[in-house]
């Protein structure tokens, strides 16, 4: 199944996409939505965000082959940051280069987990039944932020600007993602196509692991981190794109 | 004005606080809300957090007097961190230890900015139609948390434990913080007494630089970092009391 959220009659609605067309549904995507027998060419609709998260929580270095690349060591515990609500932006969007930043703009391709039942302290083979589903991340960074100042790094500054916390075009409740690649193309042409096989933290792991650490609750979305292939967006107008095969394409246009 | 926000007839409520009675209002904090004609004893009120932050963010480093303390650089810029809303804990509730933690827990007493009105790149001139007013913070902290790991410093997550978050009890809209000192009482001693006129990036020229940040929406707030003083709660059971003159005591229990 594939969720998505949309305006209707200008209400927020959730909807299942079959065969390109919405099926409308009525009550909240974690409250057991139901078909209310309308449909909606996917065309005509303007998506939002999936879901609303009250956080999204972005780990970093959660990939075997980025760290080697990078020669960090592989973490012992999920090592993460927060990102803000302002910063959340849906398939179709344009990100926006801050006015206050002049320095390079990263996008990032992630697979998200969202979260479908509150949960805490659950253990690894509980997490399944806790996470709603999985959408495609595009963890745009200010890069230059990171490391401005030599005394704090300054993570939830560079990834938390109006329009960086891009995450779409669906929910996917049905796939395995790790016999999945994350495909990032930018501008045209391929930069990132990595198996999430290679995740240091798993999925199932990554949430019971975060549920000990706070309540993780529905809607609520953990962005697993990027492999290798990183890079700059640095044309006046770039598009970019995240797909991750069973879940979709999370397709942006980034303007300086 | 002194404004609380509380369970009513079932429903999240807020008032206004008068010689130690609620006035009971209609409508949301930030739309202007009205006198019901109805009154209630605090005393039998159950207060909630004053109101229900999008994002918490936490200064880090931001009083003269600490950074001199800890012989770190003054930043050129506010140094910030995000606190996620499972941590938000309001006035009389109890903290708890994490259970897979179990170094120090630390109190930080500091002063919040609750914001009014969407403010987006305001200037400091304007920064003050968009503060709806003042609250006290408990900041706390799983303090070994933050170096654990050599790469990466884990601030969201030390501070991001469920009750870690804690505000209120009430926000004050009439105050000059400027002309304050937060206090900070634990097991009946005072721990911390510090002025707010020590403020690195004081409160209006702070809401304007993270504003050219982020876009801050009604209801976030601002905790605007701590001074000298900050320690530990080490007994079984601690009472710890954050106050400001002007707002009132935030008061809770620390167990361990």
């Amino acid at each position: 199944m594939h969720w998505v959220r949309f305006r209707h009659n200008g209400t927020v609605t959730v909807g299942r996409l079959e065969n390109g067309t919405i099926q409308v549904c009525d009550g909240g995507l974690f409250d057991d939505p139901q078909p209310s027998g309308e449909t909606l060419a996917l065309d005509g609709a303007e998506l939002l965000t999936p879901c609303d998260p009250g956080k999204m929580i972005c780990l970093w270095n959660n990939f075997h082959a980025l760290a080697a690349k990078l020669e960090v060591a592989e973490p012992e515990e999920p090592l993460f940051l927060l990102k803000a609500p302002n910063a959340f932006l849906a398939t179709g969007q344009t990100i926006r280069r801050p006015k206050s930043y002049d320095g390079p703009v990263v996008y990032e391709g992630e697979l998200g987990i969202v979260i479908g039942k509150t949960c805490s302290e659950v253990s690894e083979e509980d997490a399944p039944g806790h996470i709603f589903g999985y959408t495609c991340i595009n963890d745009v960074t200010a890069a230059k932020i990171i490391s401005k100042d030599p005394t704090f790094p300054q993570w939830a500054r560079a990834k938390s600007y109006d329009t960086f916390g891009v995450f779409g075009p669906a929910i996917a409740t049905d796939i395995d993602p790790l016999t999945c690649s994350v495909k990032t193309v930018l501008n045209g042409q391929e930069r990132q196509n990595y198996p999430l096989s290679d995740m240091i933290f798993p999925p199932h792991r990554l949430v019971s692991l975060l549920s000990h650490d706070m309540t993780l609750l529905p809607g609520d979305v953990i962005a697993c981190g990027t492999s290798i292939g990183v890079g700059s967006m640095k044309e006046p107008s770039n598009s970019i794109e995240i797909s991750i095969e069973g879940i979709g394409s999370l397709s942006n246009t980034f303007v300086q």
